[in-house]
């Protein structure tokens, strides 16, 4: 049984797995460039899933498990995959920890003036008159409550924050203290100082935010972008942070990545840009093959109780 | 009954305890100089607790009661009060709330780099290459187990760090996984990837953390300091600054403020000054008018169960 990679992987994940696997033939490469002769043969392939298509798939004809090292599949030729019926599985859930800090630390970096700060820093200025906000007691809506929402509720009621959650049916979730459902989404962002998107990126979810949404946000809202960046109409962004309907935007993700040099967000007054690092780990790797070798257990096995499928219809 | 204020209020609260108190003579002064003429009638003076001295207080001859708005007393013409019994009260407790967040607003922008990340968004640099750290599974040594140091362990369990208090008697305490004595503080701060300093500045605490503590410390770590500033011997700081003894210091409180320009803290690379803002809260006020309420309905009434009360020997 063959499993081809196509991806760099940390070393001592690599001899784990050649150790605890003595039956299985692995072969390991750095790009799917290197993997291309053994795709053929291949019965699992790990990828980030950034580097597949659709004659990729029709020439891989042995192929069963395709391991996305990552959470984001919208890359991935799903009818392809779907003609042949292959296992999709992701590492989804290993991204809520950085995830959810980062949110954090950029609703707490936005409410404690720290950029204002760290340029007084540089110019030795001491002043005490710049506002603070605190964030106890300040209303987060996060739209999209699977583990990366409700990691980032559980801490955000640490905080004692009153948080809103917007998913597909308006059911409950532990750390909310109320869900609404898309279609009430106006509903739960109209009250709120943060509004976090944490979607994927799904022909549902394209354009979900738009001019009308952030219009009827609170003037002094945040808005935190960091699910994936074609869930907002970022020229509708743009034009509302310029009339002031909101008052910062924390930008991880963006429809064109990476941003461009030039584009209007690097510079905007309200506009904090960062590049596509929130969910970025020390852990990750080691996280990520620990759900790949629950999975490659039931396979194994042929229990097929598996982590993390992706619905190849929903497409997450 | 003469109340007289030394300090700047809001004017709804002075609004407020105006209607609440029709009986009380309230004599309201921004400053000790505009109080002054006042003093020799006040039977309570509500301060910040920076303006007294020895003549100001013999001259008050029917004062009972000094009212600090703020946490630090360490500037009370404390033998004089002392000779004249009055009772001191302050407003400890209420900056628990912006000093916790300040706590965790720096643990997570020295973790995830963000000074590197503002200043590459200012070139438009999209470098995902920044090593961040998680803070999850980290240890914090926390220095001062009171309402403060309280606060902060609990939202670093909120981020399931480990949470280690160092306290007079070394007596267990909420939200904290270890507490040791003072006299064990070696044991604490040796293992730790965050050490805060909350210590407030009495004749003990002065100079509390000498070069020999920072050595002793983890190379990677990151000290924050929020107490006050003298707690700290600040040229042994420097210097394990210098030599790379720990990664990172973060500064909100000096030995003298503002921290003048030229000082090496504004510009070494491993500082982060912050101009004595951790308590800041636009709440500031109102949380310290609360407790000087409960304290003049027990004064009124004579039940006399005041709330913080300082004591006049330990002075804090």
């Amino acid at each position: 049984m063959k499993i081809v990679t196509s991806c760099k992987m940390n070393s001592v994940i690599k001899k784990g797995l050649l150790e605890k696997y003595p039956n299985v033939d692995f072969s390991f490469h750095p790009t799917i460039k290197d993997a291309e002769p053994e795709l053929e043969s291949a019965e699992i392939l790990i990828t980030y899933g950034e580097d597949l298509n659709d004659e990729r798939i029709n020439k891989a004809h042995n192929l069963k498990w395709i391991m996305v090292v990552s959470a984001g599949v919208e890359k991935l030729p799903f009818e392809a995959i779907k003609q042949k019926n292959i296992l999709v599985t992701n590492a989804r859930g290993i991204h809520k920890t950085p995830m959810a800090e980062y949110t954090i630390a950029m609703i707490l970096q936005v409410s404690r003036k720290s950029k204002q700060l760290i340029e007084n820093e540089k110019q030795e200025i001491w002043d005490r008159t710049i506002k603070m906000m605190e964030i106890k007691g300040k209303v987060i809506t996060i739209i999209g409550t699977g583990a990366i929402g409700s990691e980032i509720a559980r801490l955000a009621k640490a905080f004692h924050m009153k948080t809103v959650g917007v998913n597909r049916s308006g059911h409950n979730c532990e750390w909310f203290d109320e869900v609404f459902s898309v279609n009430e989404i106006d509903q739960a962002i109209g009250q709120s100082d943060f509004v976090v998107s944490v979607l994927p990126s799904t022909p549902e979810t394209y354009h979900l935010l738009k001019e009308d949404h952030f219009v009827k946000m609170k003037k002094e809202a945040v808005f935190i972008s960091i699910g994936r960046g074609n869930v907002v109409d970022e020229n509708a962004l743009i034009k509302v942070l310029k009339a002031g309907e909101i008052s910062h935007a924390v930008l991880d993700v963006f429809e064109h990545e990476p941003l461009p040099k030039g584009h209007p967000f690097w510079n905007m007054e309200n506009v904090t840009v960062t590049p596509h690092i929130s969910g970025l780990s020390s852990l990750y790797q080691p996280r990520g093959f620990e759900i790949f070798e629950y999975n490659l257990e039931q396979y194994l096995s042929g229990e097929n109780n598996f982590k993390n499928i992706i619905d190849l219809d929903r497409r997450y």
